[in-house]
């Protein structure tokens, strides 16, 4: 069986991996941190470890838009970026998929993970940042601009700062990065979000209310998200997730209570591998 | 060239048409009003009309879910009705299609209107009722349920009386039914939806807070399906329409500054006649 190679530039992160079977499996893996010349270095691991791979997926940060990276301003040089020529121009006749990181995701887990079967859908990613793909058909839908599902963008108040003005409103408000940087200011203190989650019944009573309010906020962006959709499954994905016990149950009863046809709602499959497995995905599915 | 028949049963009325031509004409029409007995006198005027169509289209309040239609308490024996199987027995081996009246609407503007060879795309109802349709790949998305698209549904603010509570949260807020009621409240004395938008600028300077509020949460939710969805364009109909010059220009500096890439904005071809038209346009396709 040929071999598909996947390579994965997240905010911090690259991860390039190899698989040999249509199936969730990373046969060799590496990582690289980003950071200047990240896709020259994530290229030169990618050629050793399979100078001529049968397909390649490419899993980003931001979306692809007219033949280059946009919304993507955390990555040194990434935005802006031509990555889809860059590609072509590495890779040849070789098949290139690329999509974002999270659409990605979605693909891993409707080709082997908690969408398999499922044809309006929803995945949600509660990472560092705030991200959903939206199923119909049983596909990943793009958007106009490749942009669907940037739901970090989602207001809550009317008139709040929002895109034009240099902000994502409700990332800052309930994404890991934004509760992270909220409950630092609150307790005097750096914490991560991690920290954050696990005080909440523990060390760091302090910041229950700030919790509390960022899973009211997500529970009805959620909700609305899926009155607009009506998907027959939600599924959760993402680091967040480590504080699935606090978060999956006030979201279900948040769906129950406001969506006319509440969706089932289940864990992804797949975590940290998420958007690797997501371009092994695009692999496949481009071969 | 065969000739199709329309039915489209509203909140108060209606209307019945039939069509010789794949395009936006309706040959011979006649309405009712909804009340007891809705379903029998609209099959026996649509029997007039046309004993023999060569395809029917139905387009109905609420939406069609395992049979029966749902979400639609405002017709007298409506919901709960399980029209796909009446329909069947009424018309034997004749083709018929049944979609909510918004979605219909929608499928009439990407035949022959303002949604013709999009995409992805929204089409927004403001009307007596507040409904959208989505459209990916150039067809309107159902949803799991027949749902997609039922943003009365939507929460604006976290936690407040929703679907369980027998509430519509954003339909109460901003459509016609919903402005009318918090104006009528305001003034004293019972007014029309009309008069509150046409008195903005002359008779009626005490609604002016109102009807921003209203505007400004309308335009944040349109803002916030456009962030989800990433249409091309967003098409807007209904009887509020005839406030476009009030409406329109709020609604796309809102898009442009809350939307990372803001769809063009357009009115709907096709303004009273949408749901009717719709019904012959679901015909056609059904043909």
């Amino acid at each position: 069986m040929s071999q598909v190679l996947g390579i994965d530039v997240g905010g911090t992160k690259v991860a390039i991996g190899v698989s040999d079977s249509d199936g969730p499996t990373v046969t060799v893996r590496e990582r690289l941190s980003t950071g200047p010349d990240t896709l020259a270095r994530a290229l030169a691991v990618a050629r050793r470890l399979d100078p001529a791979p049968a397909a390649v997926g490419f899993s980003t940060t931001g979306v692809i838009w007219e033949g280059a990276v946009r919304l993507s301003p955390n990555v040194p040089g990434w935005d802006g970026l031509e990555l889809p020529r860059l590609l072509a121009e590495e890779f040849g006749d070789i098949p290139v998929a690329i999509d974002n990181d999270v659409n990605a995701a979605a693909m891993a887990e409707l080709r082997w993970g908690a969408l398999r079967g499922v044809s309006t859908g929803l995945y949600l990613n509660l990472g560092t940042g705030l991200a959903a793909a939206l199923v119909v058909g049983g596909r990943v839908v793009p958007g106009a601009h490749g942009a669907a599902g940037e739901i970090g963008y989602l207001q809550i108040e009317p008139g709040e700062p929002a895109f034009a003005d240099g902000h994502v409103p409700l990332e800052e408000r309930i994404s890991g990065s934004g509760l992270a940087r909220r409950a630092s200011a609150l307790l005097g203190r750096e914490v991560t979000t991690a920290e954050v989650l696990s005080g909440y019944d523990g060390a760091l009573p302090q910041v229950r209310p700030l919790v509390d309010a960022a899973l009211r906020t997500l529970a009805m962006s959620m909700a609305n998200l899926c009155v607009m959709l009506d998907p027959e499954r939600l599924v959760v994905g993402g680091g967040m997730m480590g504080a699935a016990d606090l978060i999956m149950p006030r979201l279900v009863a948040e769906l129950e209570r406001a969506v006319p046809f509440a969706p089932e709602v289940r864990p992804a499959r797949f975590t940290d591998d998420a958007p690797l497995l997501g371009a092994l995905a695009l692999a496949h599915a481009a071969l």
